[in-house]
């Protein structure tokens, strides 16, 4: 393809993107292809010659289209939100032009000293400390691809960090702490690193979150047992139902017993971008005790997928834990942040140039812009929580949490349904869940105390009130159908 | 910015683009920022207000581009080339706008199919054993971020595999084998997982590739030290000089020893498009004993950065490694391939959909013009190894490998260089680098037993003879002003 042909297949996809994002609200949802649907309308092997690109643009449009589960939907309420804006559209555009593999600063100084300052832009957004600043070149931002890549990152800074201190100890003695709502990154994380990891409870009255107490016994039990506790994973909104560690308490603990802090706000974090949420949301906690801090700007943050953001406070104990240059080949200038070399703050070598869909995000939409969506998804979800508590037939199940709404179904006695009988409530909702499904809501599900739930969560540029109203409709719509056919296979079984 | 606007913003994009490519072959190669240049040029903040995307549009050529170096130039001849053509970049973009986290089939099927088909497409184009492919529901292909992912994630599924069958052997006893060739990434590997590795030697008379006898002493010293050999990463086609270890016999040795053969060809491994080169790049050794084997389409392989291709003879252990699932959450169609969910082929969760962008170069080269564009680079590098020869001047260091040269200035003793002092003909090829890039010839440096040597890779789709012959005009042109350097140097220390 030459450069003309370039220009006209580029209108085109720009004009087709248009398309779909017009047709957006009138599609499905969820994709409703059957698995192996794409093998059976592909060739075995690539073509011998080269196929003209107007067919391949269509066959993007009639092959995979329908293979898309809509996450741009202004009606997408499962997961968490995956952001695609047009900027971050236009921001990854410009990057692939002049792709580089971005391992250090002269592969292209422009992708460096950008990240190095759209970092320092998010901080102060964000209201972090001045610590996690580039500036302050002992501290720092970076852009990883995704939470869980940022988390297996602090754990490996965290755990060469103990060893510097404790170089004799076994790596089977360690252990990583997490609570029952923390992230699966966790657990990854140390089963990829071959790790012990313990799964500290957190109850109802603490909201979920962990607690000093609790935290500070377990560490005390481990410790009697000749275990060596080196870092703690805490949570500000867990995927499951959006609960918050009291990141003060337990990093008081974490600094008394000299254990890492690292706060995943993968989902939450964004919401550090008004400063009526910054309590809640445990900023001070994390200014005081993180050692590293992350959020994701491609859930809720208006950046496409992938841009994970994380903060460490000291760089040195990121650089030390993954350079592999020897002593004698660093340089005065990286060491003290004049020239950063990325690929120390990371696992893989290469990186993409991805500060520049985060630089055209927040220019676009100003920092005000930015707040005003959070506010606008956060007034949402307290609409849609008054819809929910006005119905007798549900249950909030756990507090709503900024914009997650974790309910389930709980119709009167009178419907046959004993409430009190969780195996049936829980036989129920899963019913309900798929007839809610089969009418395009996509709603998730988690477990709450064996309590089988159902996740709401608003986050989409292009969510209006209609889009809530017709979510509930649908989900009241719903519940006469679902009693009866649970009533079917009650008396059929 | 709402829809048109992107419509606007978008076809500027392509524009500029289209005008970016024109202008590549009179943009110098290398960046000439200063460190911090970026910082200087921008606030400290992101702005309160949103602005006109014309404006930030406009910064990226007057403030980003001054700071790329470009890749895509035509005369691009440093570490190894990334790709970006003009249907990768296209993938890239409709990719981005379905953005979706990828994690599972659900997520959008259309992804993981996609993923698993053109895999195989690869699998089939570079000549791997049938074991490999998707199809097979054992084997199958992966697409990470990067040959540095790929290798980790492999030695996390060979040490996994390992400690099953040796339950109770420490960490710290485990040893991944490397050569002196191998890509940094090993060992990086092995900090981050916190395991011991061995590099073994190679040498000149192999060709600095992997043989079996130095190989199995290693192996024996080990054992008997107590050590528990448990992964080989062999290369074809190394960073520094192109090596290629003899994978059939090393393969041969690790099967004997039941290590894991995860064979590294992040560069070279395209060239297996070729039917001519599979016996040189060690195809029968990689489909009889690898088991698991990766090349990075985004180098020499048309498709944009990030798209590293991972083939993998058993799927279950990497699952088994990888998988956080419960037992009872597994399905019967994703251990049968019916459904596959990548995230448990990988680090991270979330994943882009990156299958799109290699579909499209395949289907738009097609099969035979991804062979010739491989077979242009070799032939040109083959006459430039021609010029490089025809000077006395210069000294090939190690044989050109596929379309790298390590070479040397090494001129005649009438110079008054003296050829057998290493330490001033060392000196000498330092200064002649400097002024190399000083003419904007950026050509990177490696180290040959201790000889400071200077390589030329090719490998841009935008690469033509005139090209090389300006290079090698350049190389010609410093060689006198750098001995005048040199000597003056000489005297005045």
């Amino acid at each position: 393809m030459d450069i003309e042909e370039f220009r006209k297949a580029g209108y085109q996809a720009i004009d087709r993107i248009c398309d779909y994002f017009y047709s957006l609200g009138d599609r499905n949802v969820l994709s409703k292809v059957e698995p192996g649907y794409l093998r059976k309308a592909l060739p075995a092997q690539a073509p011998e010659e080269g196929e003209n690109f107007d067919k391949i643009a269509d066959d993007f449009k009639d092959l995979i289209l329908p293979g898309i589960t809509h996450w741009q939907h202004p009606s997408f309420f499962a997961y968490f939100p995956t952001a695609s804006t047009p900027e971050g559209i236009l921001g990854d555009l410009y990057a692939s032009s002049v792709s580089n593999p971005g391992f250090n600063w002269i592969c292209s100084p422009a992708c460096t000293e950008l990240e190095a300052v759209v970092m320092d832009w998010a901080a102060k957004l964000f209201g972090l400390s001045d610590a996690f600043l580039n500036t302050s070149g002992v501290g720092g931002g970076v852009l990883q691809t995704t939470a869980s890549e940022s988390g297996l990152t602090a754990v490996v800074a965290a755990r060469a960090r103990y060893l510097t201190t404790h170089p004799d100890v076994p790596l089977e003695k360690l252990v990583l702490y997490v609570t029952t709502q923390t992230h699966s990154l966790g657990n990854k994380a140390a089963l990829i690193l071959g790790l012990q990891y313990r799964t500290l409870d957190v109850t109802v009255d603490d909201n979920y979150g962990l607690r000093a107490k609790s935290f500070k016994q377990a560490l005390e039990e481990d410790k009697a047992a000749g275990k060596h506790p080196f870092m703690l994973i805490a949570t500000v909104g867990s995927t499951s139902i959006g609960a918050i560690d009291h990141v003060s308490e337990v990093g008081e603990v974490a600094r008394q017993y000299d254990l890492w802090l690292h706060v995943d706000a993968a989902w939450a974090g964004v919401v550090l971008a008004c400063p009526e949420y910054r309590g809640m949301c445990q900023l001070e906690g994390i200014n005081t005790y993180a050692h590293s801090f992350c959020l994701n700007f491609h859930k809720w943050g208006l950046v496409n997928f992938d841009a994970s953001a994380m903060w460490i406070r000291d760089r040195k104990l990121l650089t030390d834990a993954l350079d592999i240059t020897p002593t004698y080949l660093r340089t005065k200038e990286a060491d003290e942040g004049t020239v950063i070399d990325y690929r120390n703050w990371q696992l893989p070598l290469g990186r993409r140039f991805r500060s520049l869909k985060v630089w055209f995000v927040l220019r676009s939409f100003g920092l005000n812009g930015f707040r005003e969506h959070i506010r606008k998804g956060i007034a949402l979800s307290k609409k849609f929580n008054a819809l929910v508590e006005s119905s007798p037939q549900f249950e909030i199940v756990t507090p709503p949490s900024i914009t997650l709404t974790v309910f389930r179904l709980l119709p009167s006695t009178d419907s046959g349904v004993d409430k009190s009988d969780t195996e049936a409530v829980n036989q129920l909702n899963q019913m309900y869940q798929r007839r809610l499904h089969a009418a395009d809501l996509f709603l998730t599900q988690t477990d709450v105390n064996k309590m089988f739930s159902i996740r709401l969560v608003i986050g989409s540029t292009r969510t209006e009130e209609e889009h809530i109203q017709r979510a509930f409709e649908i989900m009241v719509r719903e519940i006469g159908p679902t009693i009866e056919e649970w009533k079917k296979r009650r008396e059929t079984s």
